[in-house]
């Protein structure tokens, strides 16, 4: 299993845990779990940036790596820890963790990409513990090539809100007990103890808006004050998304209820992204999904 | 008058206040003032960094300028600001007002640096009317070259907590209040109808305290929760200040009651700055100060 943090290197809470770890090797087992953890992109997170030349965790494509950007160090970096802890790597993983945070209020939070069976059963066994929201990102042409989705099964966490490069109390410990829990419930289906749920909750991603902009491309509107930092809670038609300095509302034109997620990430502007918009769906498990987990696991 | 805006690349919401000016020129006259307006580091506001080559507003001293550090991007542009808006330049500015954002929770609030008459005037006048906290940074001699120390009067406005990089709305209120009490102050004191207090109340500079580190120069300890956001707050001897991983505390040191300011302001880790701590003190207005302040804007 892989453990990975400071993928962007602005977010500082989940390497700055690692660092803190009792035993300052990078490879241990814990509870019959061979467990490595690395920082994704150590160049970057000295300068405190998300990234030197390329979003690293966009960066993790065969297409990309043999493209003619593949001089970009984020995408040297991907093919490396590839190579390093990829399912056939030098130190072979099955499972990838990948710990983000974000200035989104997303609390405590999973990332799910697409609906490999393997990556939903490990979702809802934490979700069980923790009662923690999902977003399920699919089909979005415009976001590819992360990091998990190049490991047989994997997830990231989210946690928020908070700055980035900022040390926090309460994002640290959301960092760990998400970590542990993650750490427990694999031990527990490698010992055939897992206590699987019989519903799953899922936000599926149905599309991402922009801030509205001027003819330079710049925002000229703002989050609207009831929307910033209420992630995960639903809006209807009509509620406000933005405002402009003359109190102008542009609202959620969906018919729908719609739940917004990703508020405000600083890191997405650039990626024209004031928020992704997902419906909430309950689905029941599917036996397949705990055979696909344990068979990673246990064979 | 000078009003800046974006000193700080990453500090992004009062630029796009001055984005969204009604009146698309840098020079306008309102109340009688002419007012100038700028970009402080628009370069690195491009690259939404604090900086490119070193931060700018602590680059605006002779001594920098004419040392061999001078090729630095914000040494020059610093250089540039003074010829174009100093009380000798193309456009000759009285006052500077300096517009920040900082991710500690300080609330609106001023920085006055050192104690020069008209400042102390000037943010008595804005004191009075908004009720609003002010920072006497004095005596550090590790931090020097403040933009607004090139003027013959300025303050620096500090507006938080936000994120780097991350329009919001409280913030853009909130600077736009302080902004337009200011002009008003200033129109007011130029028609002799500025109603001064008796008091002005300042939390004076008494020191720096840096995040306890480890043998790397990393912190291992973060903000203790209980302080985590209580910028002004007094806090009393043995009051808890950093916390590590294993629940050790690190407790306040200072005997008689102080008030921590820029608390986990994300910037200042790498000044070794984990908070300022200062002392509360109600001074009686100096008649001094006024005459000076109505000198400077009058004659």
């Amino acid at each position: 299993m892989l453990l990975v943090a400071g993928t962007h290197g602005n977010e500082i809470n989940a390497p700055w845990l690692f660092d803190q770890w009792d035993n300052n090797s990078d490879f241990e087992e814990i509870s019959g779990i061979n467990l490595y953890r690395v920082i994704g992109n150590p160049l970057a997170g000295k300068e405190c940036s998300r990234y030197l030349d390329r979003d690293l965790n966009r960066s993790f494509s065969a297409e990309l790596w043999n493209s003619l950007e593949s001089d970009a160090q984020e995408i040297k970096r991907a093919k490396e820890l590839f190579n390093l802890y990829g399912p056939r790597g030098q130190h072979p993983c099955k499972i990838a963790f990948d710990f983000h945070s974000t200035t989104a209020a997303m609390g405590n939070s999973l990332v799910v990409y697409g609906r490999r069976a393997a990556d939903l059963a490990l979702a809802s066994l934490i979700q069980f513990r923790l009662g923690l929201p999902i977003y399920l990102h699919e089909g979005d042409e415009n976001q590819k090539g992360f990091l998990v989705e190049s490991w047989p099964c994997g997830l990231v966490v989210e946690i928020g809100p908070v700055p980035q490069g900022l040390l926090h109390q309460r994002i640290i410990f959301q960092t760990r007990l998400v970590l542990e829990v993650c750490l427990e419930e694999i031990a527990k289906t490698i010992s055939k103890e897992a206590c699987f749920p019989n519903e799953l909750i899922v936000h599926r991603h149905l599309k991402t808006v922009d801030f509205p902009r001027d003819k330079e491309g710049c925002p000229n509107y703002f989050i609207h004050k009831g929307l910033q930092d209420k992630d995960w809670i639903p809006i209807k038609h009509k509620d406000p998304l933005f405002e402009n300095i003359n109190g102008n509302i542009i609202t959620n034109n969906e018919i729908n209820p719609v739940v917004p997620v990703f508020i405000n990430e600083a890191a997405y502007a650039e990626k024209n992204i004031a928020m992704a918009i997902t419906k909430r769906e309950v689905w029941n498990l599917n036996e397949k999904w705990k055979v696909a987990l344990k068979d990673l696991l246990i064979n």
